[in-house]
């Protein structure tokens, strides 16, 4: 099918550049001696992890159980949460996800691990863990190497859950002094570590830098304007998603409308919302619920009722949140309709 | 069940609070003397929709085609769509639904009503249509009183396509000569008007005043902090919705991270986010993609890990299109369980 056939809006992914993509960022952690676990909060979509696997992943990472359970119901084995799973729903379903596939969490506190071990004991299983470390994001994350320390000791007493290291992020050098002292304080109390995790899409190096044993990238995967910056933004060959649109209005000279707005790009974005492929000389300056407002006044070309455009969104992982099927395109062809299985899993 | 049991994030609908908004909004309009079509945009939810037409709605407002058809299968037999529909897998769509329902739809270009006419024509099907008027919103619409004769006349020879009447948004009195001349050069053309739709939470008395025959007024059914503004954000009681979150990390004295983010609440919303029912002093100050930042310094409470919040999202609509199911609350006890079946359906 010719992508003209189309009902709109509809989010597509260039598989050209999707593979490129995929293989480049598989290229330079091989280059750079790290294994990749890469993060699929991105995409969303279980195909697009086990292409992520094939090019050498050694896993994925889920932000969330019910984007996880979605990735082992499709087949994924090994995946890593960077979540705290906290309350009796989530951690019933978290011992039986962990019977089903080598499943991973990361907690920051005592409470968190305590849950997870009752459960998973009550459950008769083992829940493999690591403790977060905040080494600057402002967000979960133990607050210093002590208290790293005395989270694993408490764990390390715990039936029903084995500690197996520490997760950061960010990864960056300046986070090194703090890595290097938790390491020593576990190393002196005998506790083994078995993952450091290290994460986010530029830090490879840093990551390897930082001894990590494996980096968890994902944004990488579709790219974005968002990622490429105002000097790139005219650099839509990197970017894989586009959703494509119909003019449905051209109400005046100056001023046309399209078939997507907040609910299929996302809402309250900066502008410019997005980068119109064919004219980019035309700039969405507005978008309303179910609307984006196109100013044309720059373009010579005469946009028409009915005519497709194909628009780059700004927030790529925001965007796909919002879609449940993914056109995989290759040229002007639809090669493939993906479901974005986890696409609201925010349980 | 009491809602300490739900899993979380989940997005809760206080029956109370709906209930009486969707009374008093009915009242309000037959005290007016105009009738109410409701937008249901904000909630699509079926059952919802129900209960406004049994509080005497004369129909319902669905902002895109995808969301009429959820409505149709649920059983709903009066809708207008305010949206030019485009391209052909719409125009099948459409002229499948007008046989099973009254669907009337809004347009504004003869490239739009040529579409419409071709495939009724085609599908022996008439379809009741409306000409938008831009009377200030600046998005879709004719641009004058001639330019909507001029449409009428044309759409009046067309086959398949019956022309009932004009729409307008937004409803305020500056429409009045726009509505008025319009009217005027449809009567000096013998083209009888059935249909004044105007529309817009709060424009139900100028909807009235304009001679509109119906006012689509949305956004009431769950008000939200947004409508209610500033110096009404601490009156949690005239809101509908709520998400029930659980913290899962208190990493600092002054912070502590709750489990829903941008993918719960939606992106990227101005501060305040959201308003915690239970401690106003709490403030959410950010939100990643999936957890909500929230400083609790002001608060003498001392939050714990495990522990159920109730956050009014700031934004209504887009958050309801987030999530598949909104749970319906009286007090503390879970009533019911909706499927929100028209969330992203933008198609």
């Amino acid at each position: 099918m010719n992508i003209a056939a189309l009902d709109t809006p509809a989010l597509a992914a260039d598989l050209d550049v999707l593979e490129r993509n995929i293989d480049g960022m598989a290229t330079h952690c091989d280059r750079l001696g790290i294994p990749l676990r890469v993060h699929t909060k991105t995409h969303k979509v279980p195909e697009i992890a086990k292409l992520q696997i094939a090019a050498g992943s050694q896993g994925i990472t889920c932000q969330k159980l019910g984007e996880a359970e979605v990735m082992v119901d499709a087949g994924i084995d090994n995946i890593l949460i960077p979540y705290n799973i906290v309350g009796k729903p989530k951690l019933k379903r978290l011992t039986a996800l962990v019977k089903r596939a080598k499943i991973i969490v990361a907690l920051d506190s005592v409470e968190t691990a305590k849950g997870i071990s009752e459960q998973a004991h009550a459950d008769t299983c083992t829940v493999p863990v690591v403790v977060e470390l905040d080494t600057g994001s402002g967000r979960c994350g133990v607050q210093s190497p002590q208290k790293a320390q005395h989270l694993a000791r408490q764990i390390v007493k715990m039936p029903g859950i084995d500690f197996q290291g520490v997760m950061t992020y960010p990864s960056n050098v300046r986070a090194k002094p703090f890595i290097e002292e938790t390491l020593d304080l576990l190393s002196s109390d005998g506790i083994p570590v078995n993952i450091i995790s290290g994460g986010g899409t530029g830090s490879e190096a840093a990551s390897k830098e930082l001894g990590c044993t494996e980096t968890r990238s994902g944004s990488y995967v579709y790219e974005g304007l968002t990622r490429l910056g105002n000097s790139e933004m005219l650099a839509p060959d990197r970017c894989v998603l586009r959703v494509i649109v119909t003019v449905v209005s051209t109400p005046t000279p100056e001023r046309i409308i399209i078939d997507g707005g907040m609910k299929t790009f996302t809402s309250y974005p900066p502008t410019p919302y997005g980068h119109i492929i064919e004219h980019p000389d035309a700039k969405i300056y507005g978008m309303s619920v179910e609307h984006g407002h196109v100013d044309v006044s720059e373009c010579s070309h005469r946009f028409k009722v009915g005519e497709q455009l194909s628009v780059i969104p700004l927030h790529q992982g925001m965007t796909s949140n919002l879609h449940d099927e993914l056109v995989g395109i290759r040229g002007n062809t639809v090669e493939t309709i993906w479901q974005i299985a986890g696409r609201g899993r925010v349980k």
